[in-house]
């Protein structure tokens, strides 16, 4: 099927532009009230998660309301290390929970061993086949995963956390039970992604919530280390990563076979320019509360952003995911104003 | 009363030394039995807090069972905003809770005025005069408070967050009320601490816990701008400023009035020095996850930090409060590694 909208895909390859392409992180979620009344309607996350239709219902509402240049599949980097065997609850204004966590040898080996992940995770694979149906060529699909340490931190620590001390404790205590831990959901994450594309994801992300816990040798080692593993077997589709808080390893980063690179909204734009070249496209990297501003001081912020670009290679995003209690109408403007905008490259 | 060991303020001061003074943030506190029995003989923390007497023993039980350079008086950053009318609670493994905040300008109204702030921390004073007095100079007395931002983050936003998006919202939709709230924090903190100073204090600290979640901008704005105007006003005793996860704004905080630039564990030694240069002694940062490691490999990488070092002016600490449930052995461990060490400039 012919793409109508491609311009994130080739502001991805670095290639001619006639605007910069917008999306938002989790703009399929709580800021929409369509979403919420679907929400409404299932038991929970996880049900709509799993429900292959109305996750593809969700995932289209963004492009349809907000008029973003790509949709994101609608789903949770947890459905990984649930599908190696370890579940997972959504608790409400908590977050995620896990019963078992895996801190030892012994917890390891009770993973699910020899898993078909393609078939566990089926429920995703379905939903962007629904939605590029649904969608009809509107804008490109992205696919995504989370990095493997921070997939790592939640299954050993068990739930979120302001220092991950638990996940820490083991880089010092067994790292060689890291290495395994790491290496195994970056097996699986490998599959889980090539899987995405072929049903039709037309270009992935890899998210790392939890870079910014490590210093640079430690996060060389037990992250980019494995997001380096991921990033040299998808060579089908445009690849992006997004370390976030990782400041002092953007220019490690960047050296990895990708095309793009996140910025969260406390990394200045020019300064990674420099650190990163015109080698890749920059991604970001609004202050997300900056939309929680009037519409005319958005339209400024947003504006002076685009005027902080020196080249063609970027893609409009906040710095972090979209906050659940932002107007959607600030959301319209900060879109909006990114479609108006003239490149001067 | 003459100070028998005065190690610590000599580094600061950039002064010579024979070894490098070394303490720990959270050094007084869950780590030590001694002072979970003490610490359990109370309702809860805060009465802690508000007894002098017990605040200062368990002020005191670092220099006696762990051999620490300095002691840091056992309080909270949470007096001050307490101080200023806004109540907490401390919620066993929640965390600080207010019941009020301050997200508008007449919450700002309805905060005390015209306190007598030395009055109101009286019970801080009094724990710092009684602590000296059983010390009997032994070591010096650390004092500390809270940066303006961080006690910003916790009386707009009423608790602890990943995001403080409640806070950062502010600095978009109200700055005006933003910046009356900092300023009013800057003058009592500035109060609080030549109160401390003033009661026998022999060095003081400001936390910037929260600095890392606003971008160079924001925090030149809204962090050190205020930090300056404390730093500024504090001339009589050494002076740290720690702000923790500012990574790129590290040479604008050493430019401001100090002695002692903190650094968090995932701030690399060596990057920082050639920001900073030689006008200030950096204190830190072993990552306190370091400690759950065996002994061995706590002395091993102790030495690797202190091998680090390329001049005299330093202050050796973890990147971080030190975690609960840390084994005190391998702290006597790090602290007797850094004792032994023999310094080569």
């Amino acid at each position: 099927m012919n793409l109508q909208n491609d311009l994130i895909l080739r502001a991805a390859r670095g290639e001619s532009i006639e605007r910069y392409p917008v999306w938002l992180m989790r703009q399929a979620g709580r800021i929409l009230p369509e979403y919420r009344a679907v929400r409404a309607s299932l038991s929970g996350f996880k049900e709509l998660v799993e429900t292959p239709e109305r996750a593809a219902e969700v995932t289209i509402q963004p492009v349809d309301i907000l008029g973003v240049d790509a949709a994101i599949i609608f789903s949770d980097i947890l459905v990984v290390p649930e599908a190696m065997g370890l579940e997972y609850q959504m608790v409400e204004k908590k977050g995620p929970w896990f019963e078992k966590t895996v801190r030892s040898k012994e917890q390891l080996d009770l993973l699910d061993k020899d898993i078909d992940i393609v078939d566990r995770l089926s429920y995703v694979t379905e939903a962007i086949k629904i939605t590029n149906k649904e969608l009809n060529g509107r804008v490109p699909l992205i696919g995504f995963a989370g990095a493997p340490w921070t997939i790592f931190c939640y299954m050993t620590e068990g739930q979120g956390s302001k220092t991950f001390s638990e996940s820490r404790k083991i880089l010092y205590t067994n790292p060689t039970l890291a290495h395994e831990l790491l290496n195994r959901i970056t097996d699986v994450t490998v599959q889980y992604l090539k899987a995405q594309i072929k049903a039709g994801a037309h270009m992935v992300q890899v998210f790392d919530s939890w870079a910014g816990i490590l210093g640079t040798e430690q996060y060389a080692e037990f992250g980019l280390k494995y997001i380096e593993k991921i990033a040299s077997q998808i060579d089908e589709v445009p690849v992006t990563l997004f370390s976030k808080g990782a400041y002092a390893s953007m220019e490690a980063l960047a050296a990895l076979p990708c095309n793009t690179v996140g910025l969260d909204w406390n990394m200045d734009m020019q300064t990674i320019r420099n650190v990163v070249g015109e080698t890749r496209t920059l991604q970001g990297n609004l202050d997300p509360c900056a939309l929680y501003a009037s519409h005319s001081e958005v339209e400024k912020r947003t504006n002076n952003m685009l005027d902080s670009f020196k080249s063609q290679r970027h893609i409009v995003n906040l710095g972090h995911g979209v906050y659940p209690d932002v107007d959607p109408e600030k959301v319209k403007t900060f879109i909006q104003t990114v479609k108006s905008y003239e490149i001067q490259y």
